[in-house]
């Protein structure tokens, strides 16, 4: 995993991605490393800042990563409006493409700020970290703050996905501040905890926690449940919380039973088995795969159940022979429902060095017997 | 076609989705024709308003069309604001869900209202078809009156669909205000004419109609461009524009080069031949070969050229063999790259009795050497 992480995965990005003349990292890279869009997301910028810093923090000293993670940093800046909330896209410069509702921008801002404190020692990255958080969280707390996409009345649905951002984000955040994002982290697991039914992980659920059976209600994200579960879990781990552990363990189980098919774990499916709404719900997305191995290999650590050591060796099995590109490096990001590579981009807005990278990171500290968080 | 539209097609929207509590059709049925989502498209008022008054008007004078027609002009009041903007989807009872700032839904019943006064003689139709034609034409003139998703300075795109919407929309009202809608549809025919580059007829294209070499800039949708192109087609037929007719079939060969594979029309791709935006880019979608036969046919009809027929009797026969439900009736929505089925359902908010009921429709007026405008 380390090996593949360091001769391989990031190269790829170190090589192709960092913008020498702007600052900052572009992710729509060809299958070769070729730019084919100047667009920057902003999500990437915090990503990519986070996942160069955490290599360099996680024992593998190569300055090279230092010195992506600062020309990263020091682009962030152009990445947020005068009151801080962060663009969604940016041009090559740094001007604004798109702004978004959402507060995703901000809290990979604050973990790769987070990161990149405890790689450099500059003291104002650890406030940047901290306001780009308080930024996202005051949202978290105050919906109204934004306008809705849909009509609340009608639409009253409580997502996963803010609730799972916060608890991760807070993971990353209690290396600089323990009691106050212990505290954060504690209400997430809560709230993520509301949204684990006999169906499984919903992606929604009503005001008073209920499942609501509508297509939006009935959605799962296999992968999203899995990573949900690894973060629960290593919550569990980190406070000594078997009951959570379990939990987290019972979330896995449902999540495979869902998602995974024809030997990866799909994109979307409806949990009572009626037509996914999204056209791409059964092809095999890479991040996914990502979280299904990461959340499957801790489990076998800390329950040393066999069923989950085997899911693990055969979805490793299968993802490095299907998502690995031999010839140029990294994996592609899309297969067919049938695992035939479905583009072969290495990344887009979306996808860049941060799920296989932070996979590899973390299952060479599970396979070294190390706390991952 | 007439037997397959009359006996098929429009009885299983009419014996599954009309909705006869509250009004309005339903489009989110199953492979079954099971309602599995209560969420009402607004496009699909618009359109299957069209639909069921245009099968009613073309000689098919079957009155449970003009009263599913009736049930669903009923409902369509309950689809807007005050100001008469209307909604992107709304709950079964006709309140609001979800607002965006496009003005597609106004377009759709404008066409729906504008077929349903010739079908019903309810002159109140007419008056509600031109207001919602209004409302669509003072902002498609206005961009500014609605907020831009993205920044215009950054990001300083003209898109296609806009003009196409207009043009096919000015096609169906002259039949009310031949004299106004004529010089709109000319005006429309100018700035679509302006995406067709060598490249293909752009999605999106600069200011000053250049070819921007972006993701954006280089995509191409085969089957939006294969539908302008028989709107062009069309047009060109109706003013005898020789030259005009002779550009649509221009873009249909560039489109069929660029969108052909497997058997059928993909639903994306990049006109360098670049990584393709979206996910389901190779997927093959229902509705772009719906335009694409309708394309071929009219152009075969128009030229006498045997390669648009070919075209046509491949593209007739691979998609009436892997689209069709045989046991339930109507066509699958989306098919996987390989031409297998990706997805059981019958409709959703962006599928319902629309792009096959027209096609066949149209093709039957084609094939009986009638105008199709």
């Amino acid at each position: 995993m380390k090996q593949y992480l360091t001769e391989n995965v990031l190269p790829f990005w170190l090589n192709n991605a960092i913008d020498e003349e702007y600052g900052g990292i572009f992710t729509c890279l060809d299958e070769a490393g070729n730019i084919y869009g100047e667009e920057k997301s902003v999500w990437f910028q915090g990503r990519a800042l986070y996942i160069f810093s955490n290599a360099y923090n996680s024992g593998f000293k190569n300055k090279c990563y230092l010195d992506a993670a600062k020309k990263i940093y020091d682009f962030l800046p152009l990445c947020g409006d005068e009151n801080g909330r962060m663009y969604f896209t940016v041009t090559r410069d740094g001007k604004e493409i798109q702004k978004r509702r959402y507060y995703f921008s901000e809290t990979f801002a604050a973990i790769g700020c987070c990161e990149y404190y405890l790689a450099s020692g500059d003291e104002n990255a650890k406030v940047l970290s901290e306001k780009y958080f308080d930024i996202a969280y005051s949202i978290y707390c105050n919906p109204n703050l934004t306008t809705p996409k849909f009509n609340p009345e009608t639409s009253p649905y409580k997502a996963l996905s803010p609730s799972m951002i916060m608890l991760s984000t807070a993971q990353v955040l209690r290396q600089i501040n323990k009691e106050k994002y212990d505290k954060i982290a504690s209400e997430m697991v809560v709230k993520i905890l509301k949204h684990f039914t006999e169906y499984g992980l919903l992606e929604n659920i009503g005001q008073n926690d209920e499942f609501i059976d509508t297509p939006t209600g009935r959605t799962l994200n296999p992968g999203h449940s899995l990573e949900a579960a690894w973060f629960l879990m290593a919550e569990g781990q980190y406070k000594n919380d078997t009951d959570l552990m379990k939990k987290a363990k019972d979330i896995i189980d449902i999540s495979m039973q869902h998602g995974y098919r024809n030997g990866g774990i799909i994109a979307f499916c409806d949990c009572l088995g009626k037509p996914a709404g999204a056209l791409e719900w059964d092809m095999q997305l890479w991040w996914p795969q990502c979280e299904a191995l990461i959340a499957n290999r801790l489990c076998y650590e800390i329950f040393q159940e066999e069923k989950y050591l085997k899911w693990y060796e055969d979805l490793k099995e299968y993802t490095f022979s299907h998502f690995e590109d031999t010839e140029y490096g990294e994996w592609y990001g899309y297969l067919h429902y049938d695992g035939t590579v479905a583009n072969t981009l290495k990344g887009n807005i979306f996808k860049g060095p941060f799920h296989l990278p932070r996979m590899l990171l973390l299952l060479d500290k599970i396979e070294n017997g190390k706390s991952i968080l």
